[in-house]
């Protein structure tokens, strides 16, 4: 008989993990709280744009979806840097036209359930997990015709970094949990394809302006336009508390975005329009329960969105808790196996990201840290094969973070000891032939 | 008008907090989830004691209430340690015979809920918190009538470590968030006041069995009883998951616990019978919302009970509270000043009780840990008023929390200094006349 599955959530993970998993001969159902959203347009200000990196579309070309969702993504192959003055800087990601994917979140959902749906996974809607057991396991699912309970093999929560399976398995279980917001959130602001036309910003790059104290990142997407994030904390000058006119908002623009000002003429409404979307990191330890249960996502790792790599983490732990579930002696060896192989790699980039937000801020005015980043670029084009960024392991090759991080503490020997020369460009010239 | 305060949670903390607000000319009500303790018994094995230090007395005899719980209490003057070849060394608190008072935490709250309607607040039980708006700011309660709203101008949730209060704010808003699980867990072994007599051990102690993965600590009693508690790790040798049978528990303290086996006969019975007591840290910032919502104790802060510290933190948190929100310019103005005076302290009494927790592990195999405690011992009796113990500056001083622990690094660097010499003893009869 087939391994029965229930997976709860039907965001970016759930059907990814579905369709593994059914691929794999397991009988999956899918239950989601909100209503389709393939019915529904992406809610003003909550589009939310989705970067797909080597290791996120490695899992999508291997369930066989991977070409569709680049038709439908803008690939950006850099950043560029927008100083105070106008002045623009191009960085491209790496010297072989490595490029992220940017697409938005409901294209990208919508396409996930059409796919689970198309290898037979049933996707029930406005169904909330209201409670679980997880001995047996079961789960108690509310809808419309009132509460049931339903039962199976394994139990997964897919369900998001405010998961409804996490708070129930907390209640029944120790589980050591964090949850960290950071002082900024994020704020979306639209550019219409005409303004980005007519500003003449290229669209196969991501647009960063970053201010210090806050910052602007805009991503393309396919229609042409841009959608702007507004990275701004909850107090001090400038910040939200800050904000409490339209013309706040426009001398915001005026005085630090002065070159993308004038293609925004509605910033303010959009400001006073559209949420603020907090940036929390969650961790929790650990995701499986009973050899039954089990998180995955942003249910199990939260973690702040700019390193972009949220989804790209999520769908590797879909392939590796269908390769595990599937090749392992048992489903609880393979849940067990999942933790071990996954945990710690989401400590990792949940780290990362809260270092990178404040690396992109320091962009503007730490000349050692651009004197840095120009050294790494150069010992890549050199040596690219052996001295590749941290930027460039997490993005763009399927490493683990945790072997990334690692390899990167001992690049970063290196990059601090040409740092000390008065000549570092000749220093490297000196390494040449040399195994960096 | 009178500020109209609701406080959720009868335990310790809210009665105490309610009793200091009434004093202060508030009108106060208190809700309680579970019934009234005072007419049913302590449940075997969660009969929990309350060792109260110098800092939690002093807000009893504040309030009125210090002299009945001294009556009430155990005295206990220092520590026996038990070695595992029966050898014993009393280890007194101090040089000047400081004491903590022991009490059941059954006894301890009906005497907090007594005091509280000797002074005119209402209490009442089986009042569920079910949800709460922190703007307004109001309490849903539910109870045996259905469901009911109240409001007031503060809120304060007493409610413990899984706070319900907590809970809904943490939905509401963002707040940071931790909780970590100790992998040791504590179950109550009860012996009774004729195996302590028979036995020949000293009630005015705590007796402590340090055995390096695991431990016995056994509070005194009034009617001349100990109270034990295991503390034993979930998995590994000797652990929780190890103890199968009977047979398993017995060896275990026939083993490891000679010197108290056959007065506790019945131990492994009531191992069976009596459930695994985890241990918890919480920490959660703000504590405050909206200037109007605030948590107090456990609620606050969770801590593990190696100190002793938890009910002594959160009565001193209601003092502070109680000060603030009375001398404040507003109640918004006294809950920030609350939340900046107690937050950073707990945080550290939080820290501390998981540093203690090792270091009673370690007194049974580290003679290095042993020669630096004799040499603070020493120190103190020479210089009583300038070398305190950080044990004794957190029990025997109303210091605060972050204070000791700033003047203990001061300390630190003598003891480290004087454990280099192969002499301490005439080191310090050197230091005789100098300023330590």
């Amino acid at each position: 008989m087939k391994q029965q599955v229930i997976i709860i959530g039907a965001g970016l993970v759930g059907p990814l993990l579905a369709t593994l998993l059914a691929q794999n001969g397991m009988d999956v159902r899918v239950f989601e709280r909100n209503s389709d959203l393939r019915k529904r347009p992406a809610r003003p200000g909550k589009s939310v744009n989705i970067t797909l990196a080597t290791r996120g579309m490695a899992v999508l070309d291997h369930v066989g979806i991977g070409e569709q969702i680049r038709t439908l993504s803008m690939p950006v192959y850099g950043r560029v840097i927008h100083a105070r003055d106008g002045r623009t800087e191009y960085q491209p990601y790496g010297n072989r036209r490595e490029c992220l994917y940017s697409i938005s979140r409901h294209t990208l959902a919508g396409c996930m359930a059409d796919m689970a749906e198309a290898n037979g996974i049933p996707l029930s809607f406005q169904r909330r997990c209201v409670g679980l057991d997880t001995a047996i396991p079961s789960v108690r699912l509310e809808g419309e015709s009132g509460v049931e309970t339903l039962s199976a093999d394994v139990l997964i929560g897919a369900d998001g970094a405010h998961s409804a399976v996490r708070h129930h398995m907390m209640a029944q279980a120790r589980i050591n949990y964090s949850q960290y917001y950071a002082d900024h959130a994020n704020k979306e602001i639209m550019m219409s394809a005409d303004a980005v036309r007519e500003a003449h910003f290229r669209t196969d790059a991501l647009h960063i302006w970053p201010r210090g104290e806050f910052m602007l990142i805009a991503f393309p997407n396919l229609d042409g336009s841009f959608t702007c994030t507004l990275h701004l904390p909850y107090e001090g000058t400038p910040s939200y508390a800050g904000m409490k006119t339209v013309h706040d908002v426009q001398r915001l623009f005026e005085r630090y975005l002065p070159d993308i000002c004038p293609y925004i003429p509605n910033a303010a409404e959009q400001f006073f329009a559209h949420p603020e979307i907090p940036m929390v990191t969650v961790r929790c330890d650990p995701w499986v329960l009973e050899g039954r249960v089990a998180l995955i996502g942003d249910a199990a790792h939260a973690i702040w969105p700019s390193y972009g790599q949220g989804a790209n983490c999520g769908f590797e732990d879909c392939a590796s808790l269908a390769r595990l579930l599937t090749t392992s002696s048992s489903l609880k060896e393979g849940l067990t196996q999942y933790q071990f192989e996954r945990l710690s790699n989401a400590n990792a980039i949940a780290d990362l990201s809260i270092q990178h937000f404040e690396e992109i801020r320091d962009q503007v005015g730490d000349p050692l840290f651009l004197k840095r980043k120009k050294l790494e670029r150069l010992l890549n084009q050199l040596y690219p094969e052996q001295f590749i960024p941290l930027y460039a392991r997490v993005s763009f090759t399927q490493m683990s973070y945790v072997e990334a991080i690692r390899q990167e503490k001992e690049q970063r020997r290196l990059v601090d000891a040409l740092m000390q020369r008065s000549d570092p460009e000749v220093a490297i010239s000196e390494l040449r032939g040399m195994n960096p």
